[in-house]
């Protein structure tokens, strides 16, 4: 079944809308209240290039949280249970947050842009209100808003080689997840070592949306060598690496703990932080759900459009949250969350719309 | 343009999602993290159906935040600015929100279920944060969750047939924005008469998501004889009718007072409320903009997908938020944001994706 997305005022497009319009963006999503493209129609295309050339992402859907003034830190370090201790100026961080249940209620990554100044880069929750009411009601000194940044990825190998045409030899020397100010013909940015794939690259976190498509074109011209074309968050790559998709792969009540967040959970710290009584208990009782990988039998499989229940025996015991067809491994995987005591050699049966299959549990990273 | 939406398990498929398939839905958008129907490709036909006859609504995409226990009734009057010192079990009531700057968040319906629980039946932002960071570090003795409500809608002149058909002649007695707890087939709801429309009717709270279908296909039956059909939340009655959508009419940093809401927001109240005193400036220096009607010349325009900027003698002074065709008024219709000081005959551009138009402001409701 094919819909189609109305588009009005009430979601805003991004600044790379245009382009992705030219670029012939066929498929999108509401991710932060933003349209966001998943697809320009070319499924395995799309696929290989990432995996083998280099992609453009429109991702300004990745909203920043500002959060700045003499109470910054203090207020980033209460809003995370993972330990800042050693986050410097420049470097960033992903940071699970959960509310006072010890539930995992976004995954951003955090960056700290200045002694007083971070931003948290979000995935799909409004975490605006979460920090503003916390900063209020808690007394921090901190200013929150939205700033004007439209993050647009470059992902892939040869990422590295259009990095360096645009920005010279220094990028090399960038590490995974260290950034720093910078401009590209005159158009301010922030160029950081991220992104949402295994495959390596780039974020270009435009600070002017008056500049998207400028930025996005001056990209498109200098991966012309290297074939770059217009991509999205890749859905096949995602569930063969193994990357947490929040609201996908999550129920609304889990712990950072079944999901395979449990080593950045320091219950151990001095500080105060929110959830470190609930977290405390899960981390000492044990999870009661784990997000693994399955291996899916019989024919291709497309996509699933909702989680599909998994059983063991007859009995329920979890949801194919992401499954799909691997390119790489031509065969069909999902990412899927499970009673903890479910055995890794159990022989699973999945509920899926065209009929049930059987399943064993794989580890993630599938490839 | 038309593009397509994906559907995958990061957004919830509603408890009606089937029956709006089946029922030929075309369009969607999402809401809340959910798919809700915004069309079933027959514009005019819907249209028509809401106006003369009765329409059904999959409105499931509108959440409700659940404020239970001893300090409910204390955190529900400070997390709005209305004076609700007469609001009792039974009733609801339009209840804007706003954060410590004054800015409006969301622009919940209130029920109040019993003397310590309530519902914030919400419009598209995640409340269920700013409600739970409130409540947790303000110290409210409450529970704040999100319970399994599925609001259905009927909607439309001949919505209260339907209604007594199915619940009895009672039902004519019940006054706006009343409700009460019941059930259809066995099937708990809660029946309000409310909508998000000004051709009345009822919504219809389900109270177990797993009966969608079923409670989908009893209201149809019972409208059968009615002609009814599937329907949303209509643009073009909407925009005539001059009903606020949130974050679609409104800029991220409006107050209620711009937004035709200041009647809502009791700054004399004795007790505290957020974003008190940041609104009691805003009320006595003055609004920024006002929302206003537009009529826009010329031929038929199609609905905007964006807001439309609007100059008055070639200077910015705001945007046509939401812009129609009315059906029933045969012309151009817009809902806008201009500068406060703008006269109400000044004459005015619109530069619309068709080029400019003159407009001029008119009267909210349209029609």
């Amino acid at each position: 079944m094919t819909f189609a997305i109305t588009l009005g005022s009430r979601i805003r497009k991004s600044p790379y809308f245009d382009a992705t319009v030219k670029a012939g963006v066929t498929h999108f999503t509401v991710y932060n209240h933003m349209y966001m493209p998943v697809s320009y129609g070319d499924t395995e295309g799309e696929y290989w290039r990432l995996i083998r050339g280099v992609s453009m992402w429109d991702v300004a859907a990745e909203r920043q949280v500002e959060i700045a003034g003499p109470d910054a830190e203090a207020l980033v370090r209460y809003l995370t249970p993972r330990n800042l201790s050693r986050c410097r100026v420049g470097r960033a961080r992903y940071v699970p947050m959960c509310d006072h249940d010890g539930t995992l209620i976004n995954d951003p990554v955090l960056l700290r842009l200045s002694e007083e100044r971070f931003w948290l880069s979000i995935a799909d929750s409004d975490m605006i209100y979460w920090v503003k009411a916390t900063a209020a009601e808690g007394g921090f000194d901190v200013g929150v808003g939205e700033p004007d940044v439209s993050p647009l990825a470059l992902q892939g190998p040869k990422a590295l080689d259009v990095a360096v045409d645009l920005f010279g030899d220094q990028v090399r020397r960038m590490r995974h997840f260290h950034f720093h100010e910078t401009s590209l013909e005159g158009i301010p940015l922030v160029l950081c070592r991220s992104g949402w794939s295994r495959q390596g690259g780039f974020e270009f976190f435009l600070r002017d949306g008056r500049y998207g498509n400028e930025l996005w074109d001056a990209v498109a011209r200098a991966g012309a060598p290297y074939d770059i074309r217009a991509g999205a968050p890749n859905f096949i790559e995602r569930v063969e690496s193994g990357l947490l998709s929040f609201a996908a792969d999550n129920e609304p009540d889990s712990s950072p703990f079944e999901l395979g967040l449990g080593d950045l959970v320091d219950v151990n710290r001095e500080d105060d932080f929110i959830g470190k009584p609930a977290l405390a208990r899960i981390a000492a009782k044990g999870a009661k759900r784990r997000r693994v990988g399955l291996f899916i039998e019989g024919e291709k499989l497309p996509g699933n459009e909702h989680p599909w229940p998994v059983s063991n025996n007859s009995v329920g015991i979890g949801s194919a949250r992401a499954a799909v067809y691997s390119l790489r491994l031509e065969r069909n995987i999902a990412i899927a969350l499970v009673c903890a005591d479910t055995p890794d050699d159990a022989p699973l049966r999945v509920q899926t719309p065209y009929g049930p299959r059987d399943a064993r549990i794989a580890a993630l990273p599938f490839a």
